[in-house]
């Protein structure tokens, strides 16, 4: 049984002033606004003022919710029911603590915001290629605990792979200072890979040492309208034939994407005078003596000849090959104001792709008037497939069926031996969805795991496993 | 308390003929032959009988010791003492049991020999990247479950980086099956990577879905004389900011090393008439278009600008790349053949290399007569750190000195925030190592684990931890 976070409980902290935050709104809910938390806000300054909160909670077994960047979409960083929690922000602890240059290391408490540290990358000449669009508020350790994913994990890898080393604080407040920066290291369980993407179930992510990359001498970007899901796939390995790991992203992109943008705003250039129905977004990244917009050249003509696609615009700027990302990553917004009637964020082994596009259509069809939005990491197998009303009508009048949609996607995406949740996570949102496409035996070691190293359950309670 | 595998035991087993081998002397050794083994060979064929073969060693509370190749070098597949083990030997699994070349995943037994894997890549055109001296008769289980590291890890990651999934059978005989071969998965905890490296002692891989890479369109070689290590760190920034990710080995390589094998043999052809005190071996892997061997010599001419270089070999054709290649992995050979006193697999932050490697001679040449080859994965951070009796002694007259001289080194690397085990793991032989230097936090959680998923202690007891 947890307790309250009362002020009985808050006024026994052993805490500066400046740690108790107002517990705002902005806390409380989430960015598409569909759940709605409680809590009180505690931001501790340092790692040992962490340390001395969770040890708090664990002995009055009060629940934590860890709070990063707020931008998650799975409500891992909301508890609506329950004891009422500490909301842990980590905004105080927002500073890079060490860059070690000849090692392409950087040491970055977990508060950082990403887009601080891909600029104190950029500064020093490097790159940091972990990138999303929400990467103006979503905070390292957020990033970490969920295993963030975004545009270059086809070349990079996803949060996981940035990651050498980590400092976290336990359900009882002990700190595990795991913050090396080797590259190699085989002493023992791989602590670091558990904690990230436990969505802060097993700890508060403290710190972490980051690898940085050298930046692709020359860059490049195009969009080509291919004839389908299956060209796009053909032309992804045209592509790596070609470059090999030059490729730093391949986004599928759909007209419904940008029909919504034109109908809902915001405005965005298209490059195209008439919208194709599937485009795929390639951004190349290639060392000195090579050219992207060669390579692109070549790659059109051979997509021609192949009659995988029958049009395409190089960017001839960097400022247009900006415009061409601004597109791909203002999808999101389109979507958000057209509103979803269900959202999936889903990964399908590479090569079924194009039948899950198309059964998916089938099975949508069949439940009423619907629009999809199938859009993209296509490189990673990971799409995000958002299930709309039909043409004027409204996402309220489909309340009723949300689930049944929700169901019916994640059904054929199990069905394909897919994941239902590729990059967001599970959060509050998932849980049942886990419990019912999991594996047996992997819920029952994450039960195991959970009860190990929080017996008490003080963890973000109701995150990943029901509690 | 565990119980011997004894007749009665195996006589209740229910497995067929073919699993139960005869227990030569070869199950018992290690490649050194410093530990001898004891225990009953079983070979299961299929997963199924490695699940039953498991919940009987459960329920009898038999101990597990799990052999793969028995290559490994930490005595993680050797148990001298406690109760008789069943050895568990998955040599009769071992097929390639898919392969979808489009989504560049070959689905393999845990029993697979590392060679086999390769080679079922490169007949697809595809590159299998995990490579090291025993990859003849190394097998994927034990190479997972050691995250073994190799010479490309520099470019492709250690042997955690090839696997996209897992199946594998728990302490109980629970089937885990995990082989997804998804590039991104966000459902719950890293169960993977909690499995690699724990060296057999959470559970036992039976398979695994491994990601096939593009192969370099052109590769090439060249090997610098250089004037030291820190011209070496220099030299490999300097081929980054060069090709970036075209680097896919740089290994470093002491006179030492080559003195060894002009002693005591084997023979190899090396390409100095006059044996350099330090030396790099550069491998480069380049898109189509690009010149590996005008980038080695772009590269050279800048290495001797930069004082960093004074001599250096390119490789003119694949026979010579391989000739390079054999001597870097011959020096274990003759490494062995001259008999060590004491060997450290270590890696160290990149930017403290040259004051270990300085500081460490200092503190060895304190304690006697000794000869010091120090080699390795410069690029990693990962060097072989060995140390030999002077010329003409043995290293039986070392034996006395052998805990200090590996106190020594382990201290400095634990000051230098290095780890004792870089790739190696830590098996049996050096269990006492983890528990003095690892940080108790991470000792704990790691307890906590094991007694977690195996909590009578039955898989591979001693290694990792104390039992």
């Amino acid at each position: 049984m947890l307790n309250d976070a009362d002020d009985d409980f808050l006024s026994r902290l052993d805490l500066p002033d400046a740690a108790f935050r107002e517990t705002t709104e902005a806390y409380l809910k989430e960015p598409r606004g569909r759940y709605h938390g409680k809590g009180r806000v505690i931001a501790p300054g340092s790692t040992d003022e962490v340390s001395r909160l969770l040890r708090a909670c664990h002995e009055a077994a009060v629940p934590v919710v860890p709070y990063s960047g707020g931008t998650g979409l799975v409500s891992g960083q909301i508890m609506e029911s329950g004891a009422k929690p500490v909301i842990l922000s980590l905004e105080r602890m927002s500073e890079v603590r060490a860059l070690h240059l000849t090692e392409n290391v950087l040491v970055a408490d977990a508060g950082c915001i990403l887009a601080d540290v891909q600029k104190a990358a950029a500064d020093v000449d490097r790159l940091f290629p972990l990138s999303l669009a929400s990467e103006g508020s979503a905070r390292i350790g957020g990033l970490l605990g969920t295993n963030a994913g975004g545009v270059n994990v086809l070349r990079y890898g996803n949060a996981r792979a940035q990651v050498l080393g980590l400092e976290a604080v336990l359900a009882d407040g002990t700190v595990w200072n795991g913050l090396g920066r080797l590259r190699k290291d085989n002493t023992g369980y791989d602590l670091k890979d558990l904690l990230i993407g436990s969505e802060g179930t097993l700890g508060i992510i403290t710190g972490a040492s980051l690898r940085l990359m050298p930046r692709p001498a020359v860059e490049g970007a195009a969009i080509f309208a291919v004839h389908s899901p299956q060209a796009a796939l053909d032309l992804l390995a045209l592509v790596q034939g070609q470059v090999a790991e030059g490729v730093s992203a391949f986004e599928l992109m759909h007209r419904q994407g940008l029909d919504f943008l034109a109908e809902s705003g915001p405005e965005v250039r298209t490059p195209f005078a008439e919208q194709p129905d599937w485009m795929v977004l390639i951004d190349l990244g290639l060392p000195a003596g090579l050219s992207p917009d060669e390579a692109l050249e070549t790659l059109f003509e051979a997509a021609v000849e192949a009659d995988l696609a029958y049009d395409g615009v190089i960017a001839r700027s960097e400022a247009q090959r900006q415009e061409f990302w601004t597109m791909r990553e203002t999808i999101p917004e389109g979507n958000r104001r057209t509103g979803s009637i269900s959202s999936h964020d889903v990964s399908i082994p590479l090569s079924s792709i194009p039948h899950f596009i198309e059964e998916g259509r089938r099975r949508i069809a069949k439940l009423g008037d619907m629009r999809i939005n199938c859009f993209g990491h296509l490189g990673d197998g990971n799409l995000h497939y958002n299930v709309f009303p039909g043409p004027g009508r409204k996402r309220e009048e489909y309340a009723n069926q949300q689930s049944e949609v929700k169901r019916t996607i994640h059904d054929l995406v199990h069905e394909m031996e897919g994941s239902i949740s590729a990059e967001h996570g599970i959060g509050r949102a998932k849980v049942e969805d886990l419990a019912r496409y999991a594996d047996p035996t992997k819920l029952s070691m994450m039960r195991a795991i959970k009860q190990a190293l929080d017996p008490q359950g003080i963890l973000n309670p109701g995150v990943i496993l029901e509690t």
